[in-house]
């Protein structure tokens, strides 16, 4: 098997083909300072740009862990979550709370999607 | 590849299948009423649903994350755990501490499975 | 799809093969008195037994789950697992705060390989 790494960081990958699936890191905003609605437009948009990369899109994704540093978020995060998903292609996916590793960053989302 | 998406709500599928593998969203009990012992079985009892409706069972379970809602309650939660899963086919797993979209929640699984 | 377990202990499998992929358990040191340096060496050191029972290695890893108990020992965490990492094989993480099963347990980790 190939494995395609992109976006190469000192002590990671931002997302990481392995057929027949894709893997992400944890994506967060770039700009810290935005409110969680903000936070996960832009997470979001690093996750649109890493399946891109691998050829792949939101409508093949399978599973999504999402950690909110205070779960009383998650309504709101929900609403930029459900302007994103392709309705006809839902994931599967968990949410719960978790201290990231930036105090002020309040959303993280790692997914699986399937490449085409 | 075929995805297949079950048991859609509005903000995910429960369990999507993507071969060769079937992975589940976050189960949790129906009834957060009950006690970790009986919210561990409904949760269980939510996954062999979900993949009966994958055409697999639980016997096929290759990874599981859990969080529990206060970690002293992984012992208890274990009791109902080692009665359901198969003790020849055990999947591998990491437990932990998370604070869940209800308070009332105490316990979320959500699992890897293998199609036949 | 032949599904392999290894290293079986009462409640899960520490490493399960499901080609093409390999998923650990969540990996933690043996001796929980070391500080987050010595965890973290001990940990990836059973990683990498894991791999090897699955005729892999850490060139193959493609996703990780790092839990810590307080996520301030990221950066100590992060030193060693800078001199874990194949440099050229980097992959796809999320690292986040929880508690876990043991009070003293400093640090988690959960990984995904592509077997050869």
């Amino acid at each position: 098997m190939t494995i395609i790494r992109h976006e190469l960081e000192p002590i990671l990958a931002n997302v990481v083909e392995a057929r027949p699936f894709v893997f992400t890191a944890g994506a967060i905003a770039d700009d810290l300072s935005l409110d969680v609605l903000g936070q996960t437009r832009q997470a979001l948009a690093d996750l649109d740009r890493y399946l891109a990369l691998c050829g792949t899109d939101k409508s093949r994704v399978i599973s999504a862990v999402i950690w909110l540093s205070d779960i009383r978020l998650r309504d709101a995060m929900n609403t930029v979550w459900l302007a994103w998903v392709d309705p006809a292609h839902l994931p599967a996916r968990a949410c719960i709370e978790a201290r990231m590793a930036d105090p002020l960053c309040l959303v993280e989302l790692q997914i699986i999607a399937a490449k085409p």
